[in-house]
């Protein structure tokens, strides 16, 4: 697979030195959040909420759920360390909780992932993600679809700016790498874009991380818990640190969990107990292509 | 068990022969939802959201959930074939979006499948239940009890007009029969009652498909999370067989599941690997009693 | 670990005899449960309702979810026998309901069951906890901290009365010894707080029951499902045998389930087989040491 990558991307791109300080950094924020449980806050849709919690705290972690502003502010306060917002099922009332919410992480200084599901679907959806442009987010964690579609929603010079509605990747992520790149700069954070190999970038330099298994995009939720997992890394790790850490412990997971499977739901449940059992240094020293 | 249930069933019933076309219709819609991965959009309750999207991918669908007529009007102008909506766990401002959903897919000519969970239970759900006969579900998937009870909320002629409140079924499929028929007449459709033998009828013909495992009482969501699937394959046939293959591929996944299952835990788990695997033709061979 | 235990609470705690009659109608109630399977209602948070369900189910119940007072009226007057409130992930519309159902419990006699998740955590969650004082809870099901934060929002004499916010358990089940007793004069009924080893009283005698596995803690709704659990059991038994069924149904299965796992993902699927297959012997002879 390597190989095969190589080839299609050419000479521009190389494995990343394996004493590179941020494989080193990735190695830390594993270990540093099984050691000390943090807590990530979440505003996430009802399909795949059971899976985000799960999932972050089968790395470490801890998950507080909730769809409040006024709780997001109570939180912040406390122990909650970072911020989740998945844009999936919408209500009514998320119309100024979610922008709420969004406005008191910055107001605290505190890193939040932003989840675009469906960018592209629906008024309130818009509206919600226009009012994000505010406060924006300290990470992405989308498909290249919701890239796309996010990009045209903030009016970002250099994006494509087609706004495509979708719940579904149907973009490879190549397609969205000037979205993502346009995203990146204007948000001043880190755009990590999940693919069959994913892009993790700042606007500048460009990750791309190889593997995972074709069972993500056969269960609900890898890409939402994918996020929230994120979340849980940018409580101990700077934001490219978090997003590295993140794609990668999923793809290892993954990798590991698939060998194991013979269907959607055995892959589920391996895939949590990978998460628990993959090791900081399986994740830290994965091919990484950086360009 | 097919002998006990000839028996029980005289001799107006008889094994649909094995190349009758409906046959046939079944095995494609089997191979086309695997070769298409359709899209059929989803307005279900909170408890088994997460299952109704899992099984739909696990047949080879994709999923989108959500909760707004906006959002169903956005997505029928898009990739979505078909609706499905499911009555539990309502909130208020489901009284309007989820007839608009049910309005949009009819002004759409797209098939809409309605699962009347709890029919009978609360004036909220009556409201919307009766806002529903204006642009009737193209399949109800119900138990004997919500058949009996959505008939008598429509003031259906020949139905058996008690409202049973429920979640739980607590009649056997055939005292739904005269229910099932009426409401199948009365909505031009197909009505899907699933029981220890399922019943599947256009008001003229019943299909009565044996087998399945009682486990599937002992998880939450079997019965919601058939109503998904129906509507995944409401995407690619006809209505009479998009219920057929839906219950049929339950059924012979269920079948499999039993046999790996330790409790209820695994029997979920294995149900989802076993719709992954079970073969079209498996499903399409599988005991259809015809009277 | 028993002998640790006895070390930690030294002579004024013993095991309950084996002859006690509190064990007979432990090992009844969980017969019952199976053989009658009885409908307890829940109103209860977005993140692990489907585990409650799903639990109930696997110890022998039947699960009903909604979050109306008004549903919760029809079925009080129909088949349900217990509510479980749980006060996770709560919308504005909850403010009244959730009241109105335990209102309507209470006025039909029926056992209720609160989980105070996060008290201490948002004015709408301090509100509605509030208003629950006019009809209390038959049975609380709490971890530490919570219970020393409802102990300080209802103004107990003899708790502390430190309002704390969190989710997740941070203090020690002794820690909340007082607040327990407290809670449980006030309400007249039983409080059950959970942690390395459970603590169930009624405000004069403790009974704490050790065992259960660390996975419990790293799964998401463990605490929500035995919260639901324990109204299915307040179905078929007094209060202080429901909450004492529950909890040692759950530290049974959970021993069971952790000699099968290999990380969070099996432990939740053994976990779930196990409700199903512990035996009602099993959970009665279990460890209950008495003050």
């Amino acid at each position: 697979m390597n190989t095969a990558y190589d080839d299609a991307h050419g000479t521009d791109s190389r494995n990343l030195d394996i004493n590179d300080p941020l494989r080193a950094r990735v190695a830390q924020a594993v270990a540093q959040v099984r050691a000390t449980t943090p807590l990530a806050q979440s505003l996430t849709n009802f399909v795949t909420i059971n899976l985000v919690a799960n999932a972050q705290l089968a790395v470490g972690g801890t998950a507080a759920m909730h769809y409040s502003g006024e709780e997001a502010a109570a939180l912040d306060h406390g122990a909650s360390k970072a911020t989740y917002i998945n844009m999936g099922t919408l209500l009514e009332p998320f119309r100024t909780e979610y922008p709420a919410a969004a406005r008191d992480a910055a107001e605290h200084g505190l890193p939040w992932v932003l989840d675009p599901v469906g960018a592209g679907a629906g008024e309130l959806r818009g509206d919600i993600l226009r009012a994000f442009a505010a406060t924006p987010p300290t990470i992405i964690r989308c498909n290249a679809s919701e890239a796309i579609a996010l990009a045209g929603i903030w009016h970002l010079d250099g994006a494509d700016a087609r706004a495509r509605a979708g719940v579904e990747a149907s973009d490879e992520v190549d397609e969205a790498i000037d979205a993502a790149h346009a995203l990146a700069r204007f948000t001043g954070g880190i755009v990590s874009v999940s693919g069959a190999v994913d892009l993790v970038t700042d606007g500048e330099r460009d990750f791309r991380l190889p593997g995972g298994s074709v069972w993500m995009t056969k269960i609900t939720g890898a890409g939402c818990s994918l996020g929230g997992v994120t979340a849980t890394y940018a409580c101990v790790a700077d934001p490219l640190t978090a997003a590295m850490a993140a794609a990668l412990h999923y793809n290892r997971a993954a990798d590991s969990a698939e060998r194991e499977s013979n269907g959607p739901g055995s892959f589920q449940v391996a895939f949590l107990d990978a998460l628990w059992n993959t090791t900081a240094d399986e994740i830290a020293q994965s091919p990484i292509y950086v360009s």
